[in-house]
């Protein structure tokens, strides 16, 4: 996890502007026979599903495991909002890194920022945000609990 | 949900030969552009989940929701085996046709046979078998709940 | 299809505001058990699959098929962004009530709205939005073909 | 790619056995949410995805892209059979290890095996095989290129 020195204007990760001091984790995939369509491209879904990979190792470089929150606390960050913006189709076995951070953090709330990135060639392939919600099982609002606030504040700090 | 005469040596669904009087029931799916992929035809994976859509709706059939069971039982019906022929691709915007019956029901395993064809010109798209083994949420093995076996059985009686 | 006669500010179809007369395609799904997750709920980027069943309702609707549109055409629809706001979580079993129009029609350009109700209690599931560019295989932009542009109008003057 | 030596008489791999000579390729897959179903667990369809990931390594291993072969040839490796024996679930962020071996060739068809076993605790979760037919774009019966033949025969020349 290296640190974010910039963030754009809509707060996504910008990695030609480092500055600004959020972490910043990187994650890679690369695009499976059943990701694509008949148009020959990735299907345009599947982006969502590798921001969640990039969500799952934000949180393992953050020092724990998502699995083990859901565990521990009995909650759940239910996803609000999901945004995609597709830049350059991404193909069969392209070699992608999803590039992750929180671009927005409140009691409640976690806002994740995207941008997928083309190994073979840097070509930026897709950027992206999700807005998530605490809640409990029975689906009622809850606050983020302490050790996991301080586990991203840390990581947070860290990057100051 | 009609009743099936007939089953070949592998028990698979054969429409060919009604007769033996076990349950059959038919469940609708188009093919969707997400189930394609670049080689133009549904994804091979895919099959597996249409014939859950055909399990799903043989529940259904029988009077009661899978979605119930789990919830009343608190058992679940953990999937061992899978086997799929694939015959002639399925195509987006294909009209599919599941036909699903159980071929073996013991007290803690269920077997599903599953056909599918194309209802544009009745081609046989696929065919498949699942076996299932009936699990409490801690993974130790159970039976099949008296009420359930009942209402297949009922399901199985009244076909004969 | 029946006609829209009311849209929200930020373009979604809104029911509850007939008047304005864009058309407005309905298609069902059913919440398929490989569509949740762990969290008991359907998984996120299912809700873009389930979009694209209502576009290809949509165009269905407007008198053809979007697989036909791409033999014929060698054009695509290349989707340019996605967004979706989660509401209410759907569950395995649910019957779900894709409501589906275009907002913004350009040369080279379409963006459809989408509203996800689950049938059960009315309740609202999701709401989002997808822009489309019209590209050929070899990935230049290109525009609507007549017909296809004349077939979307029609539908869009019928409904003035 | 490490040499198989060993084969079980269902043709599976079978790593206790080394010995036969058989090239065998490993890939590695981490479980995402997305796979996850309600059950908590892996959802069945998934794990014919996972043997697709380990049959892309093997071509990797054996010197080619399935995506160049497609590409350079007009030709499709069809799935004609899928097989799947579940032994223990795999769950979110679990760290499977999949083994993929050709266990027959023919001039026309090729038969993978696969095993996956969880890297945590050396766990098998999964046993399975894939048969695949070579067929033109018009789905016309080929046999696999002489080039191609050549990859894969040195491999499995080179593990004798």
């Amino acid at each position: 996890m290296r640190e974010k020195r910039g963030r754009t204007a809509a707060g996504q990760p910008d990695a030609s502007q480092p500055g600004t001091g959020t972490p910043v984790s990187q994650s890679k995939v690369k695009v499976r026979y059943a990701e694509t369509d008949q148009m020959g491209v990735a299907y345009y879904a599947n982006y969502l599903v590798w921001f969640e990979v990039g969500r799952s190792q934000f949180c393992v470089d953050c020092g724990f495991s998502y699995r083990d929150m859901e565990r521990e606390t009995g909650l759940y960050m239910i996803v609000a909002e999901a945004y995609c913006r597709y830049m350059t189709p991404a193909r069969y076995e392209d070699d992608l890194t999803i590039t992750t951070c929180i671009c927005e953090l409140t009691r409640r709330t976690l806002r994740f920022a995207y941008e997928i990135t083309r190994d073979q060639d840097g070509v930026r392939i897709a950027r992206g945000e999700t807005l998530h919600v605490l809640m409990t099982h029975e689906g009622r609002p809850a606050s983020l609990p302490q050790k996991y606030r301080e586990l991203l504040s840390d990581r947070r700090r860290d990057g100051a």
